[in-house]
């Protein structure tokens, strides 16, 4: 702990987090993560109050279908950013991740190593709220890692769900992982994960079908245009478990940031982001006021389209007015 | 043509147009449709005017992975439909559709032999835009039809992607189309099309396979709870192309829509079809305000969060302002 973290114990001020969180202090950025996951008012004034102060996190998204073992990939990532100097925030958003307790018992204490390091701050989050919620939480939690000063953060997704593919619209490197023999694995790449994927790993690269697979990804791959400067997804081996491949993964990530900044894509990245958790903010301030009251006293504006005594157009701007308006009065 | 409509020719006002359109006239029906498509301050007039008349149609969604038949399933449907004495309108949302031109040569001359019965209308609508403006202009079209009169409104789309399953929330009952064979097709219904599926349809059901298919579209309804005094959605065999089960299909859709009304589930389908059309217009105008300019000239709410110059929750109150805004001054 540090000395300001030390200092401000108890203060639960914005201001007094905000300033122990920026110092690094691991303890004041579990609290702002706990902050971040509620939502409200005190994490908004937190994020307010540190957002500009981020910015210098390489941020990482691993995604891919359960079973891909991703987790362990995202772990074995960690290790070896570790090694290279570098410190690390984990933000798994997964219901079935070792991160969130659903791993075997192997898993855990390999894990729990990890853990014991101070070099890496690991959170889960739990999958929540709709329109958007989701998404802004995990935003925000990115953002208070950057900003306490990890110089990698990854974010692991289940690879399916749109709420999913918003999150990894927050990263500036995707990771998609696959496994070998999940024909639906490919299949649900097309959805609309593959757009947003940099470097592709195929996992459990031992199994048969991993050359299938590769085959499959690459073939894939030629019908997404890359933007210039920037690197073709390379589709890369990986045994996680035997921690086969790390290395060079973790080259292909460093690589792709790297050549995000000299091609000045990484301010494409930075206003992705930026759009996709905007959106998300605003989706969770219009679904707070769906319930709220229409005209008169004949039921919520959704109740009153449904009756058709407003109109459909008419309701999407008083929605768009009470969003704001509670905004103001009441914090969502 | 009505006399109203005849009379009417080449007036361009909203109310001219509203009028030949409730009086049930093709013609007017037919451009009201261009103006949904096209969106904007006249589309919006025309909905205005016509809104508090709809809500009588049975509004019926036909939804499957392309290559399930869904476009000939509907075409039969609609043909049960017209021999039962109903009215029919017909909105495909779906590029691969022969309702938009997808079709093999057959498919055409039969399909054109049905647009030759007035008692059908049939309208194709191109995939476009983003953030609800697919489903915003879907949405009015099925409006726009049930104005009209029409008895029963057909809305097909793929059955892939998150804009069409927000499509399907527009109708009261969903057909989602299988076929044997195609693993991924029952995987890709867990994505969402599941939860607002009513009547399964094993299309192609002489093919190998397909015993399967309907087990495990079975096993997988057993999941997913239905509300009280609506029936478990059956699964039924078919095989468009020869026209066998289209009338135990029909049956079921009218089954359907009848349980709707007599359990007052069909006001929760109502809301629930408000909800999605209101948030894809809120949708519609978040997105066209993205680009507006934020505060100060430092360019837009977008590039500013990107820059770390303005906080994410600051620049999403500051959209829906500029989204209700736009509204007011320029319809979108």
């Amino acid at each position: 702990m540090t000395e300001l973290a030390r200092a401000t114990r108890g203060d639960r001020r914005p201001e007094s987090l905000a300033a122990a969180l920026l110092e690094g202090s691991p303890t004041a950025l579990a609290r702002g993560l706990t902050w971040a996951e509620a939502g409200g008012e005190r994490a908004e004034a937190l994020l307010a109050l540190t957002y500009a102060r981020g910015g210098r996190a390489h941020v990482v998204g691993v995604t891919g279908a359960p079973g891909s073992g991703k987790s362990t990939l995202t772990r074995a990532l960690a290790r070896v950013a570790r090694q290279r100097g570098r410190t690390v925030g984990v933000l798994a958003v997964d219901p079935s991740s070792p991160f969130t307790g659903g791993a075997i018992l192997g898993d855990r204490i390999r894990m729990n190593d990890l853990s014991l390091d101070p070099g890496v701050f690991i959170r889960s989050m739990a999958t929540r709220g709709a329109l958007g919620g989701l998404c802004r939480a995990a935003a925000d939690a990115v953002d208070l890692m950057d900003a306490a000063g990890r110089d990698v953060v990854f974010v692991e997704t289940v690879g399916v769900g749109q709420d999913e593919v918003e999150i990894m619209r927050v990263a500036h490197t995707v990771v998609v992982v696959s496994v070998p023999g999940l024909g639906d694995d490919v299949q649900a790449l097309k959805a609309g994960i593959l757009e947003v994927a940099d470097v592709h790993v195929v996992n459990k690269a031992d199994r048969e079908g991993a050359d299938r697979t590769i085959a499959e990804l690459r073939a894939m791959l030629t019908l997404v245009p890359t933007p210039p400067g920037v690197p073709v997804p390379p589709v890369l081996r990986a045994s996680a478990t035997r921690e086969e491949g790390i290395e060079a993964i973790a080259d292909a990530v460093e690589a792709h940031g790297a050549a995000l900044a000299t091609s000045g894509q990484l301010d494409v990245r930075r206003r992705r982001a930026a759009e996709a958790r905007v959106l998300a903010i605003a989706g969770t301030l219009i679904a707070a006021a769906l319930g709220d009251p229409g005209r008169g006293d004949d039921g919520t504006l959704i109740e009153q389209v449904a009756k058709r005594t407003l109109v459909p157009h008419a309701a999407a701007r008083a929605l768009l007015a009470k969003a704001r308006e509670r905004e103001r009065t009441s914090h969502v």
